[in-house]
């Protein structure tokens, strides 16, 4: 598939344009573009500007309110709930890192549940705010369902993502950025792109059985927890989902498992939600709460080394340290540009002509 | 197998009689027997008794303090960093556990970090202490290297679990507590005493092949990630391995990676290691830090309620909520006593013979 190359400052204006013509103020704008546009940057293509038209979809339809009060409803000196005045979920999640940076700067440690969100982009961008300032930075989400738990069809779970992230010394910061069923809804995309079969695993039929159709989804099958069956835990990827649902959302008021707000504008919310929107968890822990930052960054870099240092089965695919080939991605991209596929660039100018807005 | 009943009484005054002969004080004998027999009381019989000789024979070879002075090197208003004196992690941990809580009461959250500690027993004992006080729980630890990370054959990491206990209304607490290894190591075991082959994905041979060989750890293979293989999201399980690693002990000054010294007493610790002993990580968050305890608990009841109903793939398989099993073994083993295999009964028998106390 052919693809466009366009530099960053391109594409971030353009993106902001776009949530601009949605009504948010300039600051929402940029902060908004910035966390599609980081996502791009990092090579995480799923989740960049190829969601635009998918956000201005639900805004349409009224499922996104553009200029949110934002607000605390609830909290201690290092926890609180943050209602999200159903904004978009990358206005939102920024505002309960920042408080939950704030209680950590204060306290040692900050935790935010956010209720009545959106879609809020990369987990990774909201925790490694927190990276900077010598904090690890903790942030999830929950998801519209698309996961069956294990020994069940339905789908009551979303690909629920967690992150964790970590200063080092001379290297990125670790980032452990992921969803927690065995492989996300892209990857099928690509697949189903690409006429491909995926591996058995990552998808069940409408009646529970193995699969390696890339279209399974849409005949009624579901995705499956990380570890793809019992015997492989996937109990396990169901407990972590279950983890980040609660933690989200019930936690703060939010819905969650089958409740929770289809992402696409041509599903219907269910009626009688359990809570408002869906729910975000965000932490901030000061490094110099436990130890000082310095020996904790020289300790992660030795820890970095070892692990790249690992014998290879195969010569040439070293141990990939998480979040290192999405920080090679960024450099590159930051000087050539960010491809993308024909389809993208051709949503992206409809957007254009629908907002009335410049093209790219 | 043969098995044999034990009432809890009986086994648990043995158990601390064995903590005694160890030379620890009342109290630690107390502790330290509770949380071994709440693991057979809760059916994990990898965690109980059956490891009352390994922690012997550490502390044979002076690899356990019997008298730690178990002390808070660092702290702020909701974190902490504790240094564990080489005691049993069985009694550090409660130490943590019990810290974190109170500055939950006091700040919202509590975060500790563990290092200079030992085998702590099951997550779930530790995290399972703030869900009587409508907290949420949480307890990892990281542990001797036997998984390899995607991509290498070496051992650089534990089966690191990682537990998050809930607590709900009318339902026993939700516990989600996980090695992030595909298989732990007992279940190798079951299967090496059924003479019985594993399912390919739990472990891989010297050189990094698939193989379904129960017995392959004793010929240089590693246990793999939870996920597996690539295809099926090992490096998601390698993520949040490293995860646990780094805050249990990169962040209090414990051990990590392949310098975790070895939970068997013939395997010496490597030479030069970069910390103290292994280490642990503990949280509590008051829920009423967020929302009204009774709120939450409510729904979590409503969640409960709504995974325990869905359709099943067989029908006399139902979705199994996480601890959910562990309420139920605890329910009925208070009541009809606990079952122990033909090895451990004997192990137990030497052991007393050895200690010079009371046989079961």
């Amino acid at each position: 598939m052919s693809s466009f190359i366009f530099q960053e400052n391109k594409l971030r204006a353009f993106t902001e344009s776009v949530f601009h013509a949605m009504g948010c103020s300039e600051e929402h704008a940029v902060l908004a573009a910035d966390v599609l546009i980081t996502s791009d940057l990092r090579g995480i293509d799923s989740h960049g500007v190829a969601r635009l038209s998918g956000y201005i979809r639900l805004w349409k339809k009224h499922r996104i309110n553009p200029n949110p009060n934002i607000r605390i409803v609830h909290e201690t000196a290092s926890t609180a709930t943050v209602d999200g005045d159903g904004g978009l979920g990358l206005i939102v999640a920024p505002f309960a890192m920042k408080l939950a940076m704030e209680k950590a700067e204060k306290y040692g440690s900050g935790w935010v549940s956010v209720r009545n969100s959106n879609h809020f982009g990369i987990a990774g961008y909201h925790a490694m705010q927190a990276v900077s300032k010598d904090m690890i930075g903790i942030a999830m989400t929950n998801a519209s369902p698309l996961v069956a738990p294990t020994f069940t069809t339905e789908r009551l779970l979303g690909t629920n993502p967690m992150c964790y992230a970590f200063p080092a010394g001379k290297y990125p910061p670790v980032v452990v950025d992921m969803a927690t069923a065995t492989a996300a809804n892209g990857k099928l995309e690509i697949a189903q792109r690409e006429g491909k079969q995926i591996p058995e695993g990552w998808v069940q039929t409408k009646t529970g059985l193995p699969t390696s159709d890339a279209h399974a989804l849409k005949t009624g099958g579901s995705l499956l927890p990380l570890g793809s069956d019992r015997d492989h835990g996937s109990h396990k990827g169901f407990g972590l989902s279950a983890t980040v649902d609660i933690l989200t959302s019930i936690l703060s008021g939010a819905n969650y498992g089958p409740w929770v707000p289809p992402f696409v504008a041509f599903l219907d919310p269910l009626p009688d939600l359990p809570g408002e929107g869906i729910g975000h968890f965000h932490g901030a822990m000061r490094i110099d709460g436990f130890r000082p930052a310095a020996d904790f960054k020289s300790h992660m870099d030795r820890w970095i080394e070892r692990f790249k240092a690992a014998v290879p089965i195969d010569p040439d695919q070293p141990v990939i340290i998480p979040g290192e080939p999405e920080a090679e991605a960024e450099k590159i991209r930051r000087v050539e540009g960010i491809p993308l596929s024909e389809p993208v660039v051709k949503d992206l100018e409809a957007l254009a002509e629908l907002l009335g807005i410049e093209k790219l």
